[in-house]
């Protein structure tokens, strides 16, 4: 039976070279996914449903010896200077990671915590000692180790951490404590069973005086696994997911270690007990320790992205080959793809993950420059914000993505996605916790937004007086042209001229980009005006911003939905085949109108759409899924997922 | 420390006798809903964290003990005739099991299956002879059953089902037969491991004729356990969730089993062979059978509400408990409910749960007049199929509303969440397919669609020819109202009028129920023309469907999202105690108006929102959340958990 949608236009004779597709989405680090692919395929992935079911010790066990073949098969150290053994490739260990998360997660989370966070942490705010004494170590899993940030009363306000170290002069040593039961160091990763070493995040207190937030190594276990002595370790016990990673709780009863443990890149204790930071101001200081995470964020907006490209995967191929209900009289009944409401299912997904994917592409690049030399200096300047900025949003918005499109697949393959076999039940339950480690999504979209207000005032500084009369100026106006809704009429009376293609318009990609900065400018200049009117009416700050969060969180969304489109139609217009790039811009209008119809409310509401032209979104993206259905199986293919670890058995034929 | 958000009405002085509002919610079968809370607490369900590592195999045979348990307490008996050792209370029998959704899922659905499922099919589609066989061994759980329906290539299209029934009339049997892997019966419930009878949905072929799909009540395995010769059994393996339920594979090769084993309510086989039934038309024959499945559509939507309340408790209580961040210069932190980013996610979908436990009762009243003396007339006529369809649509809101509230209550519990211990592990994974099964949720939206579609040709068909011609005028000046937004502007002028309360007129609850109908005709009203376009123009009707799904679905969700704001103003009507009363109108307006902002771009495209008005939805909805976060936690107090059952530490104080 011939598909139900009749294309309206010529897009479903193009051809998609899916090796070029692949070729595009993969470089430039198509070497280092290919052999991830090959690396995870090799290291013979259990059946999902037999995974489901592995007692979580053996489920430990299993994945600590995946990640130790890993290591010694070369898969997990490029991102550390070659002469600790690893690749030199920051950029490459990026993609590498975010490979693994089509297979297991709980091996792709053991891999982040071990090289990732801990290994990491040694690497970028230890130094040479440091370096020589672990690092090799760490590269080959001898050393695993742990990232003790969060407290079982601290999560994302890390500068309110409990636990304190505290400098001995007498005996020029660092005594780690943990002085309550809220500041005990909770859910760990690598701690309940196999961690030797800790990065523990403490008060540091030299000459009885605090000094805010360092990172100090402290044994936790001898070699023999026994807890060091003044050190309890509880297990977290059962997790929606990831139950091959041995989360734990870490505390410390007047635990010492030498002066040296402390990692000393951006603050140090000197030979004579003094506290010594080129970087005076403690506030600074503790958001350039932190900027160290920013790989982390990277990592795990990949580990998403990877996630939702696996589940399309399974659910598109489904999509094509399911039969329900069908034409009256016709004996076969027509495929899932045939009806409308599943192509809205998941077209409008996929354009968004392939948005995600070459907005994270763009990450990878900014990391690889900001730490492909090791050296990056103590103050990383605006571009280096602007990645952290760039990462903490793209982060929160791939891990929602993830969770939203992981479900959107699952309901799409019914009740066979209910099976475990198909894979769904292991991302689900994996995935969930994205959108709250390495950073909850909401606290790092007003990271993001605190960034564009940076921003602003900065402009605001600028403007001599005649420019800041003129900027009030300018937003009364356009405050004015929204109550009259001038705009809103003029458009509408543009609209009211017929033309046979009326979406035209919406296709264009400049038109699209417009319509997106426009939203952004108008948002956060809101945003902005909202916080100086309280401020300048003397409420508590803190007040001002409990009332405008909402605000603030939709200046970072909008702004984040700029980045993606930018970055999508930067992988439209670096592609070279003329069938591909027609498909590809077409996606990309999706993913576009897609999102102006999500927020199309706020769009009338600015008077930036007309009622009519709203309705015209609804029905292009209509029509835009339509188009692109014919091409949905090869854009899915294009991801590469080998066979082996799509694993689904709805994935494939019978 | 006092709440950030100082609120703006009296309302924070309203004092809500949680008691009380409890009884509300629980009338009239309070003793039902007490009855089963204390079952529950007295079976002594494991600790989540507990259950949540238990083999499936031991999972298993600890839901069976309990289902054991409960139906020889009599727990579960409630909706059959006394005669048979059950209550005779069919709106009591949904009330308790609805209840069961707060204790483990696993058990509710094993109930679901023998006494729902597998009794409601014997009970309901069976005649005398069936009853006074087997209705007594099924109420205690002597005779496990099973409810085989779907097949491995037909979910949705029941009428499309393989599995045959052919009558020999030389032997007087019924030989039941599986012709392909497709034909296969899956993922049916207490096949893989319990169950001993099936009631199975077949083909029924007599004198050589198809007579569509009957059922047939079928022995699968022996008091032994072992399968029946002709009956292969196999184990769907782990799913997602529910693995205390053991779902199975069952095929049929040629299996012998008496004329008798026909349920022969709506058709029969003579004594002379002959193939009987008082409903002719086989349409309407087989939508009578399958209008018995109302009462499971009910229960799913009842236990889907149950899972959301629960979610909300531990969710509620941790946000008025955790503290993170908080005003510069204060030691202590605010509490996450201090910010209004955490009232928003909460307090809409609170709302919500209270607008679907009042239409759920609603369901339950219809259903216990429709079927409360086990003898609804075979026409059961327009009150029984607007049941029908309020059931289905109930039933898709409820449970992605399900989805919904768990995913948003697990990310508010930020890392806690994700530990079994605090629930939302099981309660994710076990709810996950309740817009599944019992009907796919899109498939049921359709349904209702068409009920909506049916009601909209009757009254087509009664106008007169005048009367039509005064509805396409009608219809036509609705457009150019729309297309030249008069409607819009004047609306427009009216918001211009200064007022100081300018949402006064928001909050009015006939304000709010005129929007929902408004929407509701005119989304009907321009499918119906849609339908009407395409088909006169010739079109194959099913290209015509497939075009216009999307809009048939969102007639039905927006007929259902009136269904909930009448019945939650039902609620508020209902209740006499002032303080009480005003709480509850407020969250009825946040209920309305949180969907309003929702699809606050449909209502701008439609000239019934300006702009401006549309803003002062969304500022009032963050009004609303204000106002009501000092009564979160009596509300949720309000749903009766026991803190046995609510289980998550997190949910209590240290």
């Amino acid at each position: 039976m011939a598909p139900m949608s009749a294309p309206t236009s010529d897009l479903a004779a193009a051809r998609i070279d899916v090796v070029g597709l692949r070729r595009l989405l993969d470089e430039p680090y198509e070497e280092v996914r290919d052999e991830t692919r090959e690396r995870l395929v090799r290291l013979g992935v259990l059946p999902p449903e037999t995974l489901s079911v592995l007692p979580h010790e053996e489920y430990r066990e299993l994945v600590l010896t995946w990640a130790q073949q890993l290591a010694a098969d070369g898969g997990t150290g490029l991102g550390f200077p070659t002469e600790y053994g690893g690749g030199g490739d920051v950029g490459g260990s990026i993609a590498a990671f975010e490979t693994l998360g089509i297979g297991d997660l709980s091996l792709l989370v053991k891999c982040g915590v071990q090289f990732g966070l801990f290994g990491g942490a040694v690497l970028h705010l230890g130094t040479r000692h440091h370096h020589d004494k672990y690092l090799a170590d760490i590269l080959t899993m001898e050393l695993p180790g742990c990232f003790a940030m969060t407290e079982t009363g601290h999560g994302s306000n890390v500068q309110q951490l409990e636990t304190t170290t505290t400098y001995d002069p007498d005996a020029d040593q660092l005594v780690v404590h943990t002085p309550t039961v809220s500041g005990r160091k909770d859910y760990i990763g690598n701690a309940a069973r196999d961690g030797r070493m800790a990065v523990v995040f403490t008060q540091l207190v030299v000459g009885g005086e605090s000094r805010g937030v360092h990172a100090v190594l402290v044994p936790i276990r001898d070699v023999a696994g026994r807890s060091r002595p003044g050190v309890t370790i509880e297990d977290c016990g059962p997790k929606t997911g990831l139950n091959g990673v041995d989360n734990g709780r870490l505390s410390f009863d007047q635990v010492r270690v030498p002066r040296e443990a402390l990692l000393d890149r951006f603050a140090e204790i000197t030979d004579d007990g003094e506290y010594f930071s080129r970087i005076e101001n403690p506030d600074k200081r503790f958001f350039t320790m932190l900027g160290t995470l920013v790989q982390g964020r990277i990592s795990i907006a990949g580990a998403g992205i990877s996630a939702s490209k696996l589940a399309l995967s399974i659910a598109v191929r489904y999509g094509e080959r399911r039969r329900q209900f069908g034409p009256p009289g016709e004996d076969a009944e027509a495929v899932l793809f045939d009806f409308r409401a599943h192509r809205r299912r998941l077209l409008p997904r996929l354009a968004r993950t392939y948005a995600l994917h070459a907005a994270q592409q763009g990450l990878i690049d900014g990391l690889h420059e900001a730490f492909g030399d090791f050296a990056e200096s103590e103050d990383p300047g605006r571009d280096r914000r602007e990645l952290e900025a760039a990462a903490a949003g793209i982060k929160a918005s791939s891990t929602w993505h993830t969770t939203d499109t992981v479900q959107g697949c699952r309901e799409a393959c019914g009740g066979a996605g209910y099976l475990a076999e198909n894979r769904f039940a292991a991302l689900k339950a994996d995935t969930d916790v994205f959108s709250t480690f390495e950073g909850d999504n909401t606290v790092l979209l007003q990271l993001v937004a605190k960034g564009l207000l940076t921003d602003y005032r900065d402009e605001f500084g600028d403007l001599d007086p005649l420019g800041m009369a003129r900027f009030v100026a300018d937003q009364v106006f356009e405050t004015v042209i929204e109550k009259t809704s001038a705009r809103q009429l003029v458009e509408r009376l543009v609209d009211a001229v017929p033309t046979r293609d009326d979406d035209a318009g919406l296709l264009d990609r400049e038109y699209q980009l417009e319509l997106f900065r426009w939203r952004e400018d108008h948002v956060v200049a809101g945003v902005a005006r909202r916080l100086k009117r309280g401020i300048d009416a003397g409420q508590d700050p803190f007040e001002v911003f409990a009332d405008v969060q909402d605000h603030v969180l939709t200046a970072a969304w909008v702004h984040i939905e700029r980045l993606l489109l930018e970055a999508f139609d930067g992988l439209v217009q670096r592609c070279g085949d003329p069938d591909l790039r027609e498909v590809l811009d077409r996606l990309c209008s999706l993913h576009a109108l897609a999102e102006v119809e999500r927020d199309r409310g706020w769009f009338q509401e600015h008077g930036r759409l007309s009622g009519e032209r709203s309705k015209a979104v609804i029905s292009t993206v209509n029509r835009l899924c339509d188009e692109l259905r014919p091409h949905a199986v090869d854009l899915v293919d294009a991801f590469g997922i080998p066979d082996e670890l799509l694993a689904a058995p709805i994935a494939f034929d019978d």
